[in-house]
């Protein structure tokens, strides 16, 4: 997420080391967003994604806003799937790259015994149970601190969801009992008994069949899988809320995952990141943004309901443009949480506050001050110089799109692509995919680089060259500012896969 | 809107003459839908459109349960575009046929001085303005007064709201000002102004220029027209609220219109009707439904932030069947309003209450009470035995969709399709596309009555044949026992408009 106000930062960047706090706030982050946390250690040190294997020289370079070096995967390292990565900081906005990005390959498994209280454990090499591929990209806004901590963590989280249905996902033909044995699933049960008798409850479990009687709704696994990721960003967004109070967690970020299980590939979208599946050079679009427009209505009747939550600032109708005090009165186009077309209303008093939603495009914002409705983090974000805080319109609910790839046939240049909104913003759907699918027919099916080439390739072309006039596409066009995170997946991967 | 609980209900009917309150209550009218309004007038009488100018005796034929005789347009009768009608009575449920429909061709003029303050009056026959012509198909529920009154009004209202933006309509190239002139639009300027400082007024009437200074959102005049169906439909809906202080007005309808205006076609929809253009025997479908299940998260959304309006009686979490006070303590499957995907929860006392969306399909419910969930009227509707309005969950606001007409070429084959969900739920997009491109390719293009030929054909596939098993389809399969109303009308039917 950009600022689209320019500020007077320099390029010139300092000692690396953690200073979430101490850098640049651009108006996203509002007046509050740190109150408190001076002085609080890091949850997680500034860095660049683990698999990336930075030294600290490379680190330090991977900062510099005049060059704005493209950071792709190393030649020698292999990701799950032969993955493609690149990445590129900002023109200047933020001292450090607000991105971040995780790829792993996870195990579920029951929740053993020994970890019953401690979960977001690591896997520690033990590969048994059912494998998870998961691709997370992170766009932070306000500081980098949430951004890096989801990177590290909502994987894991929604891995040990999974676990909790494990004898579930186990019996993939039969579908999920409605209700569970009291106090909670069979895997709750006494660790000293053996797995006949776990069996055995777990049969019990299903509640009584006379019940059945009445009507019940059938729940399809997948729709649990769903509602696993669901809750695992909202878990995720709770946990950041809770160590704030031991930590300093700087800012909010997007949040976009793509999860492959049993067949199924579940991408969840929070925020304005974008991912597409290109097949056979076609776009299949696999999430929708979550802008101040796209959500327009939800604000709005939340305003509307919630009236106290806007703090006599701002009003939920939105205008066209703001209202000058002597236009009272006088008619003017507006909407209400109801409309999509617009009609005018005679201009009264409470019109003057300032619009919930204003502005258009990548200009639109909240209550003036974030441009992305969906997220983790972001708690104390308010309304500069007010104590008005944003965080009840945001949702940290996805939205979970689901692509069963084991049922598609898919060839070695049928990929999906994640990235941030600076890839986006300066380059269409269709022109990534042209860029991906030429890119490919023309490298050696062969190179285990060729994914991460084709990713570096995006990365140059929403970047762009710096000339006298700022970075520049090669239509001339302004190249994008903002950092810029890329992953290209191979569809196929999964099947070369050993 | 048929009940899916069958009633007892005599076939037999007596006099017809307006009694919508005293004929027979399915569960959706809930307790209190006519409190107060015994021994007021009917707003309308009952009746069917004026356009099928029915007889005493055909009146009364139209309602035989035992027969369901298919009412269509008479031989002679000519609609604008050369429309096609058919109609049905439903197999029981209640006494008179709750569907009503209207088409009509009128002209939106600027609002006359003579009629400033008596908006819906008649055209009187004065064919200046631009015209615009209208097609509408409502379903009531819970009696018949509500779809009446929206059928001889709605159409009204939506010119009325045109004829205030006239002057926009009449300079389609030029954007519509944001502003208006202080205390509304010119032309409620003194009535003794000439046209010549009228205009002058006009241009004064837009604001200040120098506001343009900051953002400022251009909005189509497709968007206003949008915003005056839009508006009119709420009109229309508090209308009913109003009068049914005066007058007896039984019931909620759902509304579906369809809007001819310069050259582009609005459907607006509020319910579960359905339109469908049939295109090169090709579907596009016009219309979404709003149902408990299609509108769960907004519903649900509401009953989070207004608990109060669930009575103490209800719950917003979604769970796919009732919950017995023995389950107490174990863990159940649950949506609230933000998933989409099924988690499991454990359950709690509160969690015993009804839930406010329950059951599946056309099963589906509100409160127990209501299938639909946006329409006009129900203000009246309460659950069943309680205190509990199920008003505030019901919006009255339809969506528009837009097709441009004369963008397009079409064929006499081509047809925009209007029906209740009588016809929709045995019969799909599809088959009533393949039904209607096969008749109207073998009917004579020259016969004025094609279209309603193919209403009626439309009307027999989806009543089907009485049986001694009931109403069946060809197939076998059960035919629909609800009210079922069909327009069929020929796209290129403007071009043949004298």
């Amino acid at each position: 997420m950009i600022s689209k106000v320019k500020n007077a930062m320099s390029n010139w960047v300092g000692g690396m080391m953690p200073h979430g706090h101490h850098h640049h706030h651009n108006h996203h982050s509002g007046g509050g967003q740190n109150c408190g946390q001076e002085g609080l250690p890091h949850r997680f040190p500034y860095g660049r994604p683990d698999f990336l294997d930075l030294t600290p020289e490379l680190l330090q370079y991977s900062t510099e806003h005049a060059s704005r070096p493209v950071i792709a995967l190393k030649r020698g390292t292999r990701l799950p799937w032969g993955t493609g990565y690149a990445e590129a900081i900002n023109a200047g906005k933020s001292m450090l790259n607000e991105d971040q990005a995780s790829c792993e390959k996870l195990f579920v498994r029951k929740p053993s015994s020994k970890h019953r209280n401690s979960t977001l454990v690591d896997d520690n090499g033990d590969n048994t149970g059912i494998p998870l591929h998961f691709w997370g990209v992170y766009d932070g806004h306000a500081g980098s601190g949430a951004a890096i901590m989801a990177s590290k963590l909502l994987h894991r989280i929604i891995r040990d969801g999974l676990g909790e249905i494990c004898h579930l996902l186990e019996n993939p033909n039969s579908a999920p009992p409605i209700c569970l044995a009291k106090n909670g699933s069979p895997f709750q049960a006494d660790a000293k008994k053996g797995a006949a008798q776990e069996a055995a409850e777990d049969t019990d479990a299903v509640c009584d069949a006379s019940v059945r009687f009445y009507m019940e709704k059938v729940v399809s696994l997948e729709s649990l899988v769903m509602g696993v990721i669901e809750t695992a960003f909202k878990q995720m967004d709770d946990l950041i809320e809770k160590e704030k109070t031991s930590y300093a967690i700087s800012g909010g970020c997007c949040a976009l995952a793509a999860i492959y299980l049993m067949g199924k590939l579940y991408v969840a979208n929070a925020g304005d990141s974008r991912a597409i599946i290109i097949r056979n050079s076609e776009v299949i679009p696999m999430t929708n943004e979550f802008t101040p427009e796209s959500e327009r209505q939800r604000l709005q009747y939340l305003g509307f309901l919630r009236p106290e939550l806007l703090g006599n600032e701002f009003t939920h109708i939105e205008f066209p443009r703001r209202i000058q005090h002597s236009e009272l009165g006088k008619k003017m186009l507006y909407r209400d949480h109801t409309m999509t077309g617009w009609a005018y209303k005679t201009i009264v008093e409470d019109d003057l506050k300032f619009p919930l939603i204003y502005g258009e495009g990548k200009k639109a914002r909240v209550m003036a001050t974030i441009g992305v409705t969906r997220g983790l983090g972001d708690h104390d974000l308010k309304v500069y110089n007010s104590n008005i805080y944003i965080k009840p319109f945001l949702s940290c609910v996805p939205e979970v799109m689901v692509y069963n790839l084991d049922e598609n046939k898919h060839g070695p240049d049928d990929v999906l692509v994640m990235g941030t909104d600076g890839l986006w913003d300066v380059t269409t759907d269709k022109e990534v995919a042209e860029a991906v699918s030429t890119y490919l027919s023309r490298c050696d099916p062969s190179d285990p680089m060729r994914y991460t080439l084709a990713a570096q390739e995006l990365l140059m072309r929403s970047r762009g060259v710096l000339k006298e006039r700022g970075w520049r596409l090669p239509n001339d066009k302004l190249g994008s500012g903002d950092d810029i995170t890329v992953f290209v997946i191979p569809l196929a991967g999964h099947e070369s896969e050993t």
